[in-house]
């Protein structure tokens, strides 16, 4: 029992924690992806991981750790997209937007912006592939969904 | 163009990057979760953020100044849920998990456990409150979602 303010109720299968199909999805938080949609994913099927970019960070390592190791999941889907935030900008550029937004100092924040959207895809793919806490054997693949047309395509 | 095999298409709308309603969502990788259904968003309606236990993290601050500075978000929306895998469990437990399944040392890792899920929510709620780097005046709520009675409980 919860105690809390109800805000919303929705009709829920009992189903267990880890992940249907065995799948982790990492991604970018924009507002246009919708990855259940994309994937063709039901309730259960996949954990999904999103962050700016859908940058492959410690914070991701972390949360791919888990995954794999309690809830058994081996193949993991690094989705980039067209039109994104952190797309053809520096560092430089967004950390003074800060300074001037709010007088704080950024300069320690690295926003993980790209150049090139296939090597960003690579790069991300390359860094799942390279760690040592995972599982052996895992299956690791990398796409870039074009928000215009709606297509997902395999990059890597 | 994107150069790469095309592996499914859907239909979209032509829509801006910047959130409809100004929201950005944090919470779980957790399968059990779609968080389009559980809020009732849209495509295009807010930028959603996940990792294991939808914990604010670094990576989860650096995805909130760029929301909010580049894409004007002003509310944020902290989701912890019933049934997660880091509920009361040791950061020595996972790291045994790990060193038996890879033999791989996991010792430097904080996987993010918590023992009390309000308190967790009310930490993250908190941690996103006292980041000097968003804008002033942002809102900051925190909820528990009830996997098994499909109930969001505002506790923050």
């Amino acid at each position: 029992m919860i105690n809390g303010e109800a805000i919303t109720t929705i009709p829920v299968l009992d189903l267990p924690p880890a992940p249907r199909k065995g799948l982790v999805v990492v991604t970018c938080m924009d507002s246009r992806l919708d990855v259940f949609r994309m994937l063709d994913l039901d309730i259960g099927d996949a954990h999904i991981l999103r962050n700016a970019g859908g940058r492959v960070t410690d914070d991701t390592l972390r949360s791919l750790v888990l995954s794999m190791h309690l809830m058994a999941t081996r193949e993991v889907f690094v989705i980039h997209h067209t039109g994104c935030g952190l797309h053809r900008v520096s560092n430089a550029s967004l950390q003074e937007h800060v300074l001037a937004a709010t007088g704080e100092d950024a300069s320690h924040v690295d926003f993980l912006p790209f150049d090139d959207l296939v090597a960003s895809v690579g790069e991300d793919v390359a860094r799942v592939r390279s760690l040592p806490l995972l599982p052996a054997g895992i299956t690791v693949t990398g796409a870039i969904y074009d928000v215009h047309t709606g297509t997902l395509h395999r990059v890597a």
